[in-house]
């Protein structure tokens, strides 16, 4: 429970109204009841303020005309604000330091550390101060994990790699599993690259679940500081990422890419391999990365949806496309010389 | 081992030919051996019956002169018909009633749960009669799972989750992670939203290996009765979906999208977030849906497959279908202009 | 540690320069320090030979004028000797028999095996010599493994599946789930095909972290010997894969598809249920493969990248394309009728 002037004297901004109204739980302005704080982020949503019951509503500065008698909470970025509040008003589980009695460790532990029930940790890991290794998580030998890194449940992280500080790995998530690498015979089979290389990931990362993010095959596969990465997201071997760089659900990078900082990768997105990717680069849903980007911007190859029938008669001419173009070349030569000759036979016309 | 009048008096249809022969399996007409019942769902599959050595075979109400003496059941539906069969005969394995000795229970559970080694139930978890907790999977506190549900090993559902009756989930599948949810500091550092709601599944649920369907930021996510959810799939937070919709392997929805009853979505199908997709709509695989949809129906976007080179020299327009466009206009406009002057240059023929 | 001499004796090749040099790891040219042996199997790469710092390098025959002096190893394919140098070097880690206290073994087992802690195998299953169950891994009853197969931990394989010999599975690989089979009462209720096939793994298969292989519905998937599988591959039921097919990360095969031998599917790619793929065929990543493909080579379907605005330019028009050729057609017949009766306009000319 927080009063109006007790969230401004912490996480700043300027109370307008009542500044001893308690607020006890951040919700949607349609979810809101007494007692919560709402947030408007967008312009759109500025007509549901009127009707929502919320207690205080955190909105932008441009918007203290509409909050009309109401009680709330000034600020540049309402949405920030609102994850700020939200932090606060719901901070992470503490940690229950303490080993289960079925869990496997094999290492030297600071007291503060939480192991659930399950988990497993390898010879010559090193886990910092205050991290939760969650239950049926495996941590493989010499691993480093940094202080208050925690691993939900069923992840596993193998050997040799190293996690930073603050992070957080959810369920599934598999870090450090053997990079894709083969040569070929000449009769077509595969011998193994073994991979050597590590997965060196930063502070403050998430890790979405069912994430894998392999090592490298001789250098390092490397998530920088900040970064996020949503579930079922596939990082090959070798691949680098630059600083606080978001990549969506479903997207898979190939191996020895390397992104730069403040990415922003959308869903099911795919980077093929040995790509360089600059700085503030935006990919939209769905869009494979074929080439180089070396300009920041916002890149797309998707599909305009269509009802199927719709599909059907315009997609066939995608294969014959070259034709089409061969053909308005050719109207564009025959008119050309039309135009050129006097007309369109002169023959005739003679 | 049942008997063809036996099946008809537990799962209706019509016995043609002898009655009394008796099946123990359901098989392909291909593979099946004497003893087998097969079936026959499709016309195109109808001149492979007389080669079939099944003892039985089922077909539709319009196939009954193919059976020329063979014995069979006469159905409307007959691939429904054969997945009744195949029930009766795979029943699914009986629930073994105990919590392992390398289990760890922190609540309290009725005497006909089954909970596998390695196991973990947290603090105040509801678990109802009948319950299948597989080998290695975790159930967090407070999460509430309905009587016959069954879960595979190396499950993972988190706290203050809901799962209803009957359900089936597979190894791997993750319920509850936290949604990818972040509000952007100026500098490009992401603050994390803690994500507050829940996963809320209904009963008959269906969910594949590896799929993950992440909790919701404020509100819950919701997936209907009766949903079928294919292998590692991603449902993202504050999603809600209509009851006995089918989704296909690798299919990726996006953050607060609402999708209907009734919906099939085929594999790799994306669907972006914020979006109404309304009953009965079907999407085919490898659609990226970027817009709602409000008429039911087949919905496609995707792409002709061609040899590479082929694909070479058609493709590379793609970057200029502008271009093609505007010359076509320009090609008609010379045209238009040609026959409203009486030629194509008034001045020289003039 | 090895001298040149030596590797040539065990793998072949012929040494250039001073067959004494001793080296101790392989390294790419960048990164090798001394005593690093490096390879060049991109003439792209042989700028690079003079400035790197290893003591040795691997080189094509037609680069021994490049080596100039240095010490080196010819031979017809560098990056396959680099494979099995690499694989002298780093030999995978010793089995280490036993049985840990903390996993539930329910069948017998060879002296050989290790099974680590929280891994269970079920009654009937059947390990090979030398197999490695890591950490919190499952084995359905009645599986079989053969020998030397190494399974990472949180691997989970369920009943009566069958994997080869000298295969790697890690992390969070789910073979054996069911597959997705239902058939569809009137009112949309999905109705549960039991699924009885197996899975049939072949010997010196990789299969990577998070992918899901479902066992057939009434016949078995089969994945052939010597198959490369990336992470998150999802292979569904009744697929057939034939021998050394390579398929990178994030690959969807749907069900009843039938692959041939030495194969390479592209990352993202998929390919929809019920087609035959013949040998030799290579898929490029994100192409979606929709029909049977009867002849080896290349194939492709995927969209060239834009900046977001030229994007938006140019593929709104993909909803027209049918109007545009018929716009095309209607230019070429109206010339065509100009041509015909001697000019853009007869009556007006006449």
């Amino acid at each position: 429970m927080f009063r109006l002037d007790e969230l401004v004297a912490r996480l700043g901004g300027e109370v307008c109204g009542d500044a001893s109204v308690e607020v006890r739980r951040v919700a949607t302005l349609d979810q809101a009841e007494s007692g919560d704080l709402a947030f408007v982020a967008n312009r759109r949503y500025f007509s549901r303020l009127h009707s929502s019951a919320a207690s205080a509503v955190i909105v932008g500065l441009d918007a203290r005309a509409l909050l009309d008698g109401r009680s709330g909470i000034l600020t540049a970025d309402p949405y920030l604000y609102f994850a700020r509040v939200a932090q606060l008003f719901n901070p992470p589980p503490a940690v229950r330091p303490g080993v289960h009695l079925l869990a496997v460790v094999s290492c030297s532990l600071p007291s503060t550390v939480e192991v659930g029930a399950g988990a497993s940790i390898d010879e010559g890991a090193e886990i910092g101060e205050d991290v939760i290794i969650g239950p049926g998580s495996h941590i493989g030998r010499g691993t480093r994990i940094g202080r208050g890194t925690r691993l939900a449940a069923n992840v596993t992280i193998q050997h040799d790699c190293v996690v930073g500080e603050n992070c957080i790995i959810h369920s599934g998530a598999v870090i450090g599993a053997d990079g894709f690498g083969f040569a070929r015979e000449k009769d077509g089979r595969w011998v193994k690259i073994p991979q050597v290389g590590r997965v060196v990931i930063g502070n403050e990362v998430e890790i979405g679940a069912n994430t894998t993010i392999d090592r490298g095959a001789l250098d390092d596969t490397v998530i920088g500081n900040g970064c996020k990465l949503d579930n079922q997201v596939q990082i090959a071997h070798n691949v680098r990422i630059g600083e606080n760089t978001a990549i969506a659900g479903c997207v898979g990078i190939a191996g020895s890419t390397t992104i730069g900082a403040r990415c922003m990768i959308g869903g099911q997105a795919g980077i093929i391999g040995h790509l360089l990717i600059c700085d503030d680069v935006v990919v939209s849903a769905g869009t494979l990365v074929s080439k180089s980007l070396t300009r920041p911007g916002v890149y797309t190859a998707n599909l305009p949806l269509q009802p199927h029938a719709d599909w059907v008669r315009n997609f066939a001419h995608l294969r014959h496309l070259d034709t089409l173009v061969v053909r308005v070349r050719a109207l564009e030569s025959e008119l050309e010389n039309q135009n050129h000759k006097g007309g369109p036979d002169d023959r005739k016309l003679g």
